[in-house]
């Protein structure tokens, strides 16, 4: 798929058909990730893939953003505190929710190339979500993203207008 | 150009040649960054593109982490007033930079397709940046790109290693 079809075709898919995805893919989604850049190349991000229904089960009961029934779900994490040794302050408070968002939409992209659909996941309890997954001190979860087989692909919602400025803000020509 | 060729072949960017970049191009990147999703589809985000000889060099003042001389800048801004009436304190504190930065990678991802050369900065100084492009009041500059044709592509940085868990944290297999 092109690039440009894969970024203006990707949506938030919240329902999935009751079929697994394979393991090789969700490897290669990691990967697509660890791809993304990030502030001083520190690369502090760690993926967790949830596949264990129980697990799952454990994740949705508090996570309310995470709608359907994923047959994975992906917990993109960071180590806060090599983000904070490596990058101080900035480190921990901005670039690591950044660059794990970065790897989160290569992720996205990734997944929509191979016909999977995916949703992100920003409304879930950090501090449960993180003993679930059996979190290092330190480390949290930034963003989950469900990843499955679409049973049904929304609509895309209407995009913002006025949304370029040129030189300055409110400069439209 | 392929998703998979993109997401791995990108690079940052912090040589370019004096070279302008074409207004429809920088335009096309920007629209590349408003199909990121953003969290509750409040897409409060708002890009200002600096191409001015003597805007850029005011914000290369302010901006350490702004190599080389870049033709281009897009400031990728979030407004987070409108973030947290539409989120509360997730919205302007967690979702704002987040859905910067997803956009932020869908306009590297496009720029590397037109052949452009990118890099992201996190380290600037916000409230100078601000002045400088004139935002309201409440609207951040969360993240600057710089844009142009690339003269020198570095070779890809090491990737980490161990980045996948599987169901909990440590579980390599």
């Amino acid at each position: 798929m092109e690039v440009w079809e894969a970024i203006r075709g990707r949506r938030s898919v919240r329902s999935f058909v009751d079929r697994p995805v394979e393991r090789s893919l969700l490897e290669k989604l990691v990967e697509a990730g660890t791809w993304a850049p990030s502030g001083g190349n520190a690369q502090t991000w760690h993926f967790v893939v949830v596949t264990d229904s129980e697990q799952l089960r454990r994740i949705k009961t508090v996570s309310p953003g995470l709608l359907g029934n994923p047959p994975a779900v992906i917990a993109v994490c960071q180590d806060l505190g090599e983000a904070g040794r490596k990058g101080g302050e900035l480190g921990a408070k901005f670039l690591a929710p950044v660059d794990a968002a970065m790897a989160t939409q290569n992720i996205l992209l990734a997944a929509h190339d191979a016909g999977l659909g995916t949703c992100v996941i920003g409304s879930f309890h950090k501090g449960a979500v993180a003993r679930i997954l059996g979190l290092p001190e330190g480390m949290e979860p930034v963003l989950l993203v469900s990843v499955g087989w679409p049973a049904e692909v929304p609509k895309p919602p209407p995009r913002k207008r006025d949304v370029i400025s040129w030189e300055r803000h409110g400069n439209r020509t």
